[in-house]
């Protein structure tokens, strides 16, 4: 028995435990594991892969990045039509079936994020033997109380605001840290309360740099003299504040982030020394904590199960803390986001956090 | 309004959080936060304690210890009496209760293990405005799904893997680490997966040197010439194996452990250079993770809920996800054991981690 | 006897260690030691300053920032006439004599970079007893072989390099990081070869973004697809390179950083997908090393003996691996930038790093 | 041309960086490396080796271990005759010859401490091409300033008396760490006071626990009630201190430590809660530090241009922060020992650290 895996879209702290926790359960069943290089991109014909056995992935656990490689664009990814269905082109598609058939695999995990797990139903529902690992270390999957890759964020997100909560206590500075959270500011609301920040603004909360502005005051005002705000990258300014710091850029690169427009705003606002810190791409690398270690074996592991039984066209799920699957179909497009309501952000609440609202 | 809270029993990463939490949550209210020192201790007259204001607690979230003080014994602990029933001398309650009055403490935070809560709930019984704030750093207590301090303590684990890993395998040895656990055995499940261990030697699962043995035989015939132990302290050797190591110092000095005892016996067995090492209170120290913060601090929000609410003789607990509370009574004495067939002892047989069975 | 001590400039891993080598070496002398708050400002009348005691010194030596506060511009700094002579005014310096005179203060130690030690220069030269220990994290300091916070800066550096390597390794992609560093390009250097780095840009060392691009190409003809590049913030482009980005910009915020354009430029020379990531503040805050914490210790205890046998006017200096001191005034305005031909740039070639010449 | 590189004795972080700065210059000179499997042993026929290209060395900088593997003992090592001459037998060195003969090795270097250069200086005399590194851990080589893994074993000294710091204040006990040392206490010494220990025992300084015990009384009378004390495990209690801990067990294992003699001494004559902690090969394993990775890397460079230069029989050292060589015959068997009058000892008093004399 033959079985193949894949990396696909950003990489995330874990996605080598799954790979272990695969190779491991795989060769325990005396089954052969072939890693695809560079996601889905390595099935294109001649096939860009290698034979995965458990000495390749001794020591594997404890790195960032992933041992096969990944790709966020490509020939499969973002092909994406309406109703949220992957429309990869059938000549594509055929031609990766070849090099599965060629190698005789018999179940093919592709560990990915939403867009990945959709062309992963579009291939299982042409027939392929799929088996889907969730990826997103935003932890904004409905369908999985918990992903790898987030505990790992969240802890470089604290350690970036614990180095800066000495400087801005040593300068009387307001700091702002901009993280990672498009859609869901899971990374930020986490980050934020553990690392001690004093104001957090999500993309699901709205807010003002006003009322930011009013809660420094009223800090300087008790003897607070610095701040710590974090703000998550997908967060928006109300349509009443203006930004005219990056209108006439029209730059290539992307400047001027939410991170630099609200401290530069808090700046003009109370007068107060502030700088922006923008931790971008440190989120993604680095060794997995021992949570995310452990999730990501467990997720390799339940996966080998799902193909041991069979079971194709599921993705692996973590529910009540234990480790179980779900049909893809049910998982892809179902964002799980921050409740405004939750117990967490009355938590923030509760301890005098201001959400800026 | 004023309020108590003292630390009671073994310290444990993420009790800084707790009192941030509650002092936060308490500032919010407007009430006022007296933080007892060393335990119950600080009851006794005249007290010995310290108003906590939010300023007090800045940065305190980061840091190990508690800025409280704890006692593992003293005139209140250990006083459990048949059916575990907590039997603090009538005399020593009455002593701390004038403190109490003398202070007008309206909730007595008690952040204790399974003995300190068992005191709480006969304090509660006998009238005191008593809540339950539950910490064990082996995550063993049946009525949370979680406690602070566990995933610091997986961490300090997995970090001594990682080293060991290298020494381990630059030398072609055999590395035993003993780590915590006296019950339950979850810090030597989660660290050793987390970590790549290869044998985990558990309390709760029966294991013999000889099949440890056996298993690292196996692993060099394979070409695995080093391989990585953890044991935890709980863990005991079965009847058969006849240990003489230690049997003539009848030493004030608890020495040779479980790990060096099961290193000397595969030392013995294999013919392989076998070293052994204790984390010890390397495993109670240390900065908290960011999760233990963040569950701390949720803890102690909970707790000032309940106190606000009235809720007494209640002790915090974390279910699905959120935390919530059940009655002391309900949570003292009901231990959480490793299940030998459950999903995370499953995962590690699945990628052939020995349990030495 | 009674002293002071102050911060002043930007803060810098260590100088908690300095502080708390001070106040324990002036302890066993039997002197008081008074902190004078927010750098020179807190010798303003009133004063604005604390008693400091061993007591309070506990557990400070592995903080980052300074427990005092420090300033970066004020009443005092970068009054820098002519010939580099700091030129505080007098009525400025009046004042605060008169703040030293009341507490009797004997001796003053100053902590503080090149701009502070002048200002402690021309007060030593009004007849204050002044100390100066040198703080530079750009270890750019001619009179001092190492000064406290660079090993911190670089490790910093280090741990973000070891991030970006795993995501630019699993995405072949170039990552670019932006480090401090603006007249000397040690923290790049040291760095850059400690974090694996494939090209290391300097203030010293003139480089082109062609030639950058040339080795970029080159290692993706060898097959190595990925490239860490690191610049110092103080690394320039050749006049012949045009940089439009942020020509409209006319921001009050800075933005595109030397970081920010080299990647602009890398990408667009080499069509490879190329990000940039600024370190910033974070290499300022966090705990200071284990080397820092002992060079700060020891330098405050050099300080301490230059007060006891009353050499005013010196700084405290490290030379051939001990603790030493030279007057301030052969210390000031002698920057001690990379030697182009020195051993270190050397070691960086000889491995193969590029330094974009 | 090819060249052969070993690694002997103990690991040590930084071994990797030699290996990295070795391949990677000569890559840079055209040259092929041949690495040398398990120290010596490798070189015996039919030859254990690999040969290493740069790809082989890419991230290896930041690994802990040898990617090579050492041996302590063997058929070369610890063959050391009168005079602290090396006397490994005729026909091994005939055998191992052969294979470096076979392979045309131009150039060896050893990386390894006092016992393998020692052989190394044998082997030189009988002709072969030998290049020194030095190797130890407790940086007590007199021939060189500094060696890598020194720092990163202090900074594991570090982060340990940082966790036990914590617990120590909150259970107000006193904690005894014993680290790595046998001749030099240099380790003991550069740990203990960068994390904040009360007493440091050396092998170098005459001690007693009854001394040891007056200071801890002293501190409790002054308030502080917790006390961290940091034993090198080659520091001996004098004559008259008798030690019946162990003398029924006879066992092969090695049990009680200098550490937990100490604790257990301490306790008796204070009454205090006193615990012990071993790091043993904690300190050996784990990444190296920035500083251990530059040193490393500019060892292994330097290794390379004395092998360009042929410079045979020298042994590579840092002087004046400069990385150069020495004759490997001057090198060896001169021990740097910590001075009881040095700056560092001196500084350690003044802040009011005990010596135990």
């Amino acid at each position: 028995m033959r079985i193949g895996i894949l990396n696909s879209g950003g990489d995330c702290p874990g996605l080598n435990a799954v790979i272990h926790g695969v190779v491991g359960a795989a060769d325990q069943l005396g089954w052969e594991v072939i890693g695809f290089k560079d996601g889905f991109e390595g099935l294109l014909p001649p096939g860009d892969y290698k034979v995965l056995k458990p000495k390749d992935t001794i020591g594997i656990v404890k790195l960032g990045g992933t041992i096969l490689g990944t790709t966020n664009k490509g020939n499969f990814a973002a092909k994406i039509g309406k109703g949220n269905v992957s429309e990869v082109p059938a000549e594509i598609v055929a031609k990766a079936k070849r090099t599965l058939d060629q190698l005789e695999i018999r179940a093919l995990i592709i560990v990915g994020g939403d867009g990945s797990l959709t062309t992963g139903l579009q291939l299982y529902r042409e027939g392929w033997p799929i088996i889907g690992v969730p990826k997103t270390i935003d932890n904004d999957l409905q369908a999985t109380a918990m992903t790898f890759g987030f505990d790992s964020a969240v802890s470089t997100v604290v350690d970036a605001l614990d180095r800066l909560h000495t400087t801005a206590e040593s300068h009387k500075r307001v700091m702002v840290l901009e993280v990672m959270g498009r859609h869901a500011g899971w990374i930020a609301l986490w980050g934020g309360i553990a690392g001690g920040a004093n104001v957090i603004l999500l993309p699901e909360i709205a807010f003002s740099t006003d009322k930011v502005a009013e809660v420094i005051r009223q800090r300087d005002a008790q003897g607070y003299h610095s701040t710590l705000v974090v703000v998550a990258e997908g967060a928006k300014l109300p349509d009443g504040e203006i930004v005219t710091l990056n209108e006439n850029t029209g730059g290539e690169v992307r400047l001027g982030g939410i991170g630099e427009i609200v401290a530069h705003r808090i700046e003009k606002l109370t007068g107060k020394e502030t700088r922006a810190c923008t931790l971008g791409h440190l989120q993604r690398g680095g060794a997995p904590t021992a949570l995310d270690r452990i999730l990501g074996t467990r997720f390799g592991v339940m996966a080998i199960k799902l193909a041991e039984e069979g079971r194709f066209g599921r993705m692996v799920s973590y529910q009540a803390y234990h480790v179980d699957s779900v049909p893809i179909e049910d998982a892809v497009n179902q964002l799980r986001v921050v409740e405004p309501d939750g117990e967490m952000v009355g938590a923030a609440r509760a301890i005098g956090i201001s959400l800026g609202d």
